[in-house]
């Protein structure tokens, strides 16, 4: 693997625009914090598996054309190069384009849209990173939700945009008990696999097994995290009496998933402290996403990974040290993405 | 009283266990700044009348859980101990635990959301504290209302936990005039007195002078700040003309009260001008509470001290000097707390 | 005109009752950025202008009410003469009262809202200003926004002040397809006009051209850049689709016309890459007021100029260096106001 990548770079070295396209492909893997262009790949093959089976390609070229708008719009902001180069200014705008796409009934204006939003996504992600440096934590997607959600909010203004699969304003009601409906293990591997297809907005096993293979290609830590975290989310949600379908439809462990990934084995190298602080964290974002998708019912759109954002900031925030040979908190851990 | 207190220390420093005890007492006082057991245990009795007066001892045995869990959280996380030991990092869990027994139903997971919630809150203060820290304002009770709001919200999307006294969704309508219903005498000291027991979800008179006694004993000033919040506050409702049922009931004048003891006896040295400055912000705190009060319909949460915290910070941020021999403006009460 | 403003500053020097004089129009002209006496004059002028042409004199009182108290309020807290004399502690006590005046019932509650509001936008602005220092961006308007907001929410619970031009509260539901009503050209030159007009809260083509001239005579360029913004804004409005009646009265053009001027010429020297940074902002301005407009609704109050506090944070957080003799990232336009 590691020659692979190694021979790619030296090509992408003597090349302007294979370094184009590493660049591109490393945003998409950013998305699940991982900077290899291999893994971006099998997530691009993911997203195209995903659309294609939902019967809409054109999310993926939503993606596609997201990304580039935004690694374009890093390049005329002339932004350092390393950070650039890590795929650290796309992530952001490929969730936009994927987003925009998923939400919006396709037209003209849907691609000004994507164009807007990613660009706007770089400036937002620069923004970020900057009013978060004195904090030692990272912008992580909330460029993506900032952005995407004026965009959506602002298609109930624009009769040129209209929502196609937002959900409707409702008012806040007490959830009416349901039916003992146990969870069978067919329902639950489906609730673990879409968990992990979520993250890029996909209903599909098939696209989780390619988002697992390249979260294995750059990093295993990365894939436990992102297995264990799904089932500890499908686990707790169950046990608190969520909804089934959500449940099964991987609705409520898209952003823990992020979260177990974030706290497990990118910001902190992983041991059983790590692992018992990431899964308090994990179980505390299907909680806070279940509170987010009540908050949002008034304003008709959804909570994207908000979850994920605001219960990684709130853990990583404290700035833990977990290092065996610790001498009062260390800060080892701080500001790494 | 302050040879009681030494005492206490002195046994406390030769045992780990009424160390224990006194951190989780002091944690019981740090609600209304006061690091000390005997405040602390003052307002536990306070908590424990107001509980069984109202005929719900499960909201006192929710409060002490959520404190000692807290505490045992801070342990683990190897926090800073002498910042453990003023009782910093346990208010906020014991605010999480009365807050959540007494808006949810109890059952099973009462208990399991009482736990997850207090350890939780020690995070969201190691996070609080850490991203205030370029500022020089303290945490207050953020970490409480944060992560009981997300409590409280997922409790609409979960079967296994449900609201008993959440207040309904509603749409935002002006404001019927009523008939001019004059505070009585007997109303206003009512209100004066509920306001301060609310600090605690409280709605009784005994509660609250529990909790004048347990702050004089450790702050003449706080204590009469904090009467003078309360009726600085119900005097300003009534004249702007809030509903006497929530003036009497002391559900507008609770974070008044706590911006009160804050801008005038906690983070600066009380006189004339610090006293007028926290009047200024005690009246903008109802305000702010009537505002928030209403913004939250929509939610079908309680405001809880978000009022409070909001013109807190806006009225710390500042870092106005008001000492007397001043050249300039100093920072002589910057990152108090 | 400099010899104008030589010969004022040399009176306001000499004499403390002419420089409050000065502080206070100063005040007025910060709302658009510009520190000059003669420029508020001519704001002020606008100001009367459309409150007289509406029939509601009370508002200008109101805005002369506030902006008075607001530098009196500054004085009491002993902030720094450079800047109070610069006019940065009362312009978003000028907004406060405008606003007020706007949206509320006149009677005599309204007049101690509208001092205690001016008195609390100096001390949010002190707040503000140090809460953003780290950052390198300036206050803007959030001090205005954020006061009246919770003065305004507030009126739904208070039987003494009722909102006469509050939106009512309604829920959020996809937007009418209208029939494609084109844009005459009268209608357009309207628009572009009360775009810039609503900066005030005000719908006049007089003021407009009022507001225009105060910005001539003070900078060319912020006229520039904000009669171009107001273009921008009702053209990308229109192609969007938003309503027409909204659009002609100005009301998605007020907060792209300060975005304009800020990041066009006020913290970035303008040259032909700034002005494609600043369209970009304009743009996404007109998407984030239609959002912010749509989001409020559950609220009942309006959006003010929250849309260009969001935006215009946005993009000046990245501290972008515009000059052409650029090495690497520079940091010329670092916290300038």
């Amino acid at each position: 693997m590691s020659m692979f990548i190694d021979r790619w770079e030296a090509l992408c070295t003597s090349s302007p625009n294979l370094r184009f396209v590493d660049i591109n492909l490393r945003s998409v893997g950013q998305v699940m914090f991982q900077n290899n262009p291999l893994t971006g790949l099998l997530f691009l093959a993911a997203i195209a598996w995903g659309s294609l089976a939902a019967g809409a390609p054109k999310v993926f070229s939503a993606g596609a054309l997201a990304v580039v708008t935004a690694t374009l719009t890093a390049l005329w902001l002339r932004v350092e190069r390393p950070t650039l180069n890590a795929g650290l200014y796309g992530y952001n705008g490929v969730l936009v384009g994927l987003a925009l796409a998923t939400f919006i009934t396709p037209g003209p204006l849907l691609w000004v849209y994507v164009v807007v939003g990613a660009a706007v996504s770089v400036v937002a992600t620069l923004g970020t990173a900057n009013a978060l440096k004195p904090f030692g934590v990272a912008a992580l997607t909330f460029p993506f939700v900032i952005v995407t959600w004026i965009l959506l909010l602002a298609t109930y203004g624009f009769s040129g945009l209209s929502g196609s699969s937002l959900p409707a304003a409702t008012v806040i009601t007490p959830f009416e008990l349901l039916p003992a409906g146990s969870l069978g293990f067919g329902d639950f591997i489906k609730g673990v696999l879409l968990s992990i297809s979520q993250v890029f907005l996909k209903g599909s096993g098939v696209a989780a097994l390619l988002l697992l293979a390249g979260l294995a290609v750059s990093s295993i830590e990365a894939a436990v995290f992102a297995l264990g975290g799904a089932i500890l989310a499908i686990v707790t949600a169950h046990l608190f009496g969520a909804e089934s379908d959500l449940i099964v439809g991987g609705l409520l462990g898209f952003s823990p998933v992020l979260t177990a990934i974030a706290l497990g084995a990118t910001f902190h190298r992983p041991n059983l402290r790590v692992a018992a602080y990431a899964a308090l964290g994990t179980i505390f974002t299907v909680v806070a996403q279940v509170a987010l998708n009540v908050a949002l019912r008034p304003f008709a759109v959804p909570a994207l990974t908000a979850p994920f954002i605001l219960v990684s900031w709130m853990f990583l925030l404290p700035r833990q040290s977990f290092e065996p040979s610790e001498n009062g908190r260390g800060d080892v851990n701080a500001g790494a993405e």
